[in-house]
Parts: C-alpha cells; sequence; structure tokens
C-alpha cells in the first residue's frame, strides 16, 4: 500500500475504445481520474472520464502535455506504435510495460516466448516472403494460416492455406509485411484465462471462460467452462507462469484451446480482455478495478466468482435487440455509446446471469 | 419504447456529487451522455461525465446553454432554486417533474401530501414564530423537533424540544426561517424503500433496507431488512401509492419508522438515496440504472435481489480504513473521488456481501 497512489491521482489510458472506458469507469471507483489519449474525436471512454486528448500517436507536444498530467500510464490495445512509448516512458511509468508489450505486439516473438517458457503453442515458423513461405509450409504442413506478424486485430491480417496451391495468395494478402505461418490446432474448445499481477508481485486470477468465436470475433463467453478440475488447475498456473515471466503488472488474458494433448496457448493480450467482460456481474471485483488496482500499486481483489454468467457481445445489428435486453430478467447490459452501427463493430455487451452463489 | 431517447442523446444532471457521479456511470452503461451542472469546481461527477458546466444556479446563460444541450434534466438532489427550475422547465423536460420537488423541498407539504393520502406521518404542525411554536408545543407534547421547512439534509435546521423551556432556543436556532414541529415517534427499526416509477406508468421497487443512523447521518443499511411480510408489503404498497400520486418518473427514496402501530412515513426524497447504494452489488439493475431507464423512457428492471448486502459509509476519517476494505473479501468499495475529507462528509460507501444466491 505505501506504493499505492494516492486518492486523486490521474491516470492516462491509451486508447478511448470500450476497454478504456470501463477502466475508467473503475478507476473512478477507487478514487482516481482518468486522462484518455485517442487519435480519434469523441472516443467512447470520453464520456466517463476526467480529461480527453484527441491527437494522432505522433503528436509529441500532446504526448508531452498527456504524460506531464498523469502519474501513470496504462493502454488498452497492444499497437501504440514504438516512438509514441518511448517517449511516454521517459516521462511516466507504463503499466504493464515494455516487454509484455514488446512480447505480445510480435506474434514471432509471442511464440517465441511462450516455447522458451515450456508452453505449448501451434507449430509456427517465420515468413518473410515466397521462399520462407514455401520451406514454412513444408514444414508445418497444411491447413494452415498465414498471419501478419504485427496488428493483427479481430481476424484481420489473415489468410488461411488449405493447400499449397493456396501460398501465393496468402502471401500477396501480408501486402509484404513480415509474417508467421501456424498450423492448425485440433481443439474441441477454445477458453481464456483473466489474470492479474499486483505492483507487490502477487497473482490472482479468474475462472477461465469458453469463448465462442465467430468470423475472428468473440461472440460469447461462458463460466464456468467446460473444463476439468486439473485442466482448469493448469489454465491458471500457466497464466500465473506467463505473468511472472514478464514481471507483469496488471490484467492479462491468455487464450487457450483445449486439445486431447493438454492446453496449447493461442495468444496473450497485455490487458483487459473482451473474455473477462463477464467479471462484471460474476465477481465482487472485476477486471476492470483488478487492473487499476495493479496498476496503482493496491492489492489485487481475490478474483472469486458468485455467478454463472453467459457474457454475450452486442455486434453491428445485435444492436436491434436492445429493446428486448432491457426487459429481460438477469441481464445486465453494457453499451459503449458509440454513435454509428458497423458490422462487425462492437457496440456493447450483456451479461445474462444464469445461476447465483 | 417509442418515446425513449435514442442511444448517444444527452441527460442534463443538476448537482455533480456523489449521486450524479453514479447516475453518470448508470446513464453511459446505457449508451447515453451526461452533462452535470453544479456551483462548485471539479464536482466529483466531473470525473466521468462527457460535459461538466461549473456555475452559479443564477446563471442564466449558463443554464440556458447547458438546457440546449440535453434532451432531459434530472437532479441529484431536491433544493435546486425555484427560479433555476422555472428556466430549465420551459426549455426541457425536468424528470421527476416539478410536483415532486414542490413536495420534498418543504416539510410542511410534504407532511400534508402525505397525510392526505392517507399514510401515517408524526404528528406535526407549522411554527412561523414564538405563538405559534407555543401552540404546536401544546398541541403536540414533548419530546419534538423543530425544522426549517426548507433545505434540511443531513441533520441541519433541526433543534430539539425536550421541554417547554428549550423552545425559544430551538426558534433562535430556525434563524427566522419557517419552521415545522414534528413529534417524536416511537420506532423500532428505521427502514427505507427504494421504488421507481416509468415513463409508461410502471412501478418497480427494491427490497426494504434497514437504516442506521448517526448524528443525523446515515451510517449503514441492511438488506433484508427485520422486517415481517405484510410489513415489507406494506412498505412497497406504500411507495407505490406515493409514486402514483405524483406520477412520478424516476426513483423515489421512503423513509419509514416501524412502530407497533403500523408504518410511519418519515420522508421522502425525490432522487436515488443514500439508504439504495446496496443495489450496486446486489441486484442486476441497480437503483442509478434504474433511475436512467425512467427517465429515458426505457422499461424499468424489475429490482430483484440476488446477495445480502451491508451497506456502510465512509464518512471524513473512515477513509483510513480504505486499505484493510481493499483487502477484505466480499467487499465492494465505491469512492467519489472527493479531494478533501471533511468531518461528517461523505466520501465513499462499500457494499459487504454477506450471502449470495
Amino acid at each position: 500500500m505505501s506504493d499505492a497512489l494516492p486518492q486523486g491521482a490521474t491516470i492516462g489510458i491509451l486508447g478511448g475504445g470500450q476497454l478504456g472506458r470501463m477502466l475508467s469507469v473503475a478507476a473512478a471507483r477507487l478514487g482516481y481520474r482518468c486522462h484518455v489519449y485517442d487519435p480519434g474525436t469523441n472516443p467512447p471512454a470520453g464520456d466517463v472520464c476526467a480529461q480527453v486528448t484527441s491527437a494522432p500517436w505522433e503528436d509529441e507536444a500532446a504526448l508531452r502535455a498527456f504524460a506531464a498530467s498523469v502519474d501513470v500510464i496504462t493502454f488498452e490495445f497492444e499497437n501504440v506504435p514504438t516512438a509514441t512509448l518511448d517517449l511516454l516512458e521517459a516521462a511516466r511509468p507504463i503499466r504493464p510495460d515494455r516487454r509484455a508489450l514488446a512480447v505480445s505486439q510480435d506474434r514471432l516473438t509471442e511464440k517465441q516466448f511462450l516455447r522458451d517458457l515450456g508452453l505449448t503453442t501451434a507449430p509456427f515458423a517465420p515468413v518473410s516472403d515466397a521462399d520462407t513461405l514455401e520451406q514454412a509450409v513444408a514444414q508445418i504442413g497444411t491447413p494452415a494460416i498465414l498471419k501478419t506478424r504485427r496488428m493483427g486485430y479481430d481476424g484481420k491480417g489473415q489468410a488461411r492455406i488449405m493447400a499449397a496451391e493456396d501460398a501465393p495468395a496468402a502471401l500477396a494478402a501480408m501486402a509484404g509485411a513480415d509474417a508467421i505461418l501456424e498450423g492448425f490446432v485440433n481443439f474441441s474448445l477454445e477458453v481464456s484465462v483473466i489474470a492479474a499481477r499486483g505492483l507487490d508481485g502477487r497473482v490472482a486470477a479468474y475462472d477461465p471462460g469458453e469463448n465462442l468465436h465467430e468470423d475472428g470475433i468473440l461472440r460469447q463467453t461462458t463460466v464456468p467452462a467446460r473444463l476439468t478440475g486439473s485442466q482448469r488447475a493448469d489454465a491458471v498456473l500457466l497464466a500465473g507462469r506467463i505473468l511472472n515471466a514478464l514481471e507483469y503488472v496488471g490484467v492479462l488474458g491468455v487464450e487457450l484451446f483445449v486439445t486431447p494433448q493438454g492446453l496449447v496457448v493461442n495468444e496473450i493480450a497485455p490487458r483487459v480482455h473482451n473474455s473477462g467482460h463477464w467479471t462484471q456481474n460474476g465477481c465482487v471485483v472485476d477486471q476492470f478495478e483488478q487492473h487499476i488496482r495493479a496498476i496503482t500499486g493496491l492489492p489485487l481483489g481475490d478474483g472469486g466468482r458468485h455467478a454463472d454468467v453467459i457474457m454475450e457481445n452486442l455486434i453491428g445489428n445485435d444492436m436491434d435487440r436492445v429493446p428486448e435486453l432491457l426487459g429481460a430478467r438477469d441481464v445486465a447490459l453494457h453499451l459503449y455509446g458509440k454513435p454509428e452501427r458497423r458490422e462487425g463493430r462492437k457496440m456493447g455487451h450483456v451479461n445474462r446471469i444464469v445461476a447465483q452463489g
């Protein structure tokens, strides 16, 4: 506690989307103010924070003024440009730190980090041109999936290679960016663990959630997941190893495949995670408050779960269901205040309480 | 639903204290923006709303600009000056409306309204000078309590009359303001009902909470209250009668004394209420969201309770307990971000989950 930020301190958040928005609300509940930095105008987090800076990531004057106004910096997504982080880091602590970002910004670095930790990932090989792609396909086989090493999000920058002749088109889809070829994993279930590590090194994890993706976008998370007790324990322990190896501070999301051979790590996200939204209505301390506790030096909450919850994203025209959802029992609605619907755009989510206690 | 405010509409909130703060967060969750008007600088609600106007209640230009920027107006406390409300009401709907305010701004009007509804109140008589006070004391007897008719809050503007000779000092404490003498009520329990009425006339109520006051300030609310089933039903029905009689739109708090002769109405508050804060961790739709649903024309949530909760206010130096509370299990902390502690100042509250399900 002695290192904890005092009441009224200001947290800088890079990115003002729905994650920044929910972080800002959680920060307020703990008596902190938030200053959101976002390149867009009227970012969703702007409705619930003390201050907003709308400026490009390259605006050094705006970045300097932002840093000077805050006590600690965090982020809601992992693709903040390196030069931006360099500038900010010189002025204020960034939590989680650059190492976590370096690992998660690059799919190849991430996979190598996980493998070095002794964790299982999909088979993978680096791809930079037609030759390395040919070698990678030969090594990994098909079907496989080619992904850009950086800036992937919600299924963008990815191309499937079902047979060797798909390779040229897949490579073209990378538009010259360095890539990684990943083998398919035969899994029965996708789950994720949302875990946190405090400034004091203590770790806490939420019960794993079972995820359903559609078109590369998370559709639904259910807790409890259909896991055995030992799978659940493995998932949580594995998240703890990642947190400790990175000396991580904050909340981290770990996506896992459940296979007959054990758990396979799909990817890690160094931030609060869509598949952890259920904690808002299933836990006393949700993932957003947990993240704020971690980065401000407060003790972590215990992560205990008091309800069975199904979290469902409201994407694009799912917003037409809002009137019905408002009238449903045991449904908590969380809308993001985005003025414009677009196909594939996350507009909100609902937490449906299936059972309490 | 057809009359409901669309996503992205703006709610104006008069008053930017902790109630306005928690209303603003709830509004955001439903996709609305809030513009807070408060005479103070840096009001607590300013940390979590889209816009703040810091200007006196008498600043007509500021009030007009505020009204023009919002779609509906509500308030977090009942003592907004009449001229301010006149100006705003000409521009935008105020919910709940003037009638609810007229009744609750004046203790005498309030008592008469309740009595006209057939509800039981403490015995009362109007007092404007030494003569009417003498008559009132003769009629009601001692002990009794003299209160200013208007602007009472957290025990201010009140003086006890234990015997007739206390009358002159009590009258002096009113500083010339019109007053009301109220007889003491012998009660075993203080409870309150938080209830809501939607724009469509439907009514929903939360389970009554049992209140503990100290020095005229709410200290603790416990749900469930120690009431019989019929007392619980009476309390909820009585709140419904008040809501319907006022054609009320929004959340209302009704404070009740439990006596051997039945329930006695102490006072009503035309707003979200401190004794309803437990709903944040005991219900899927809390009192703040319920209020926002009502005033925006959305359907009310059902008010079901899924946990036994003890809400405790953190007042002044209670903030020293925050480190311990952060480490406690099943305790949800809600701080108001007030920079300065003062004796008797509400700095936050905790909801302690005693049992789930």
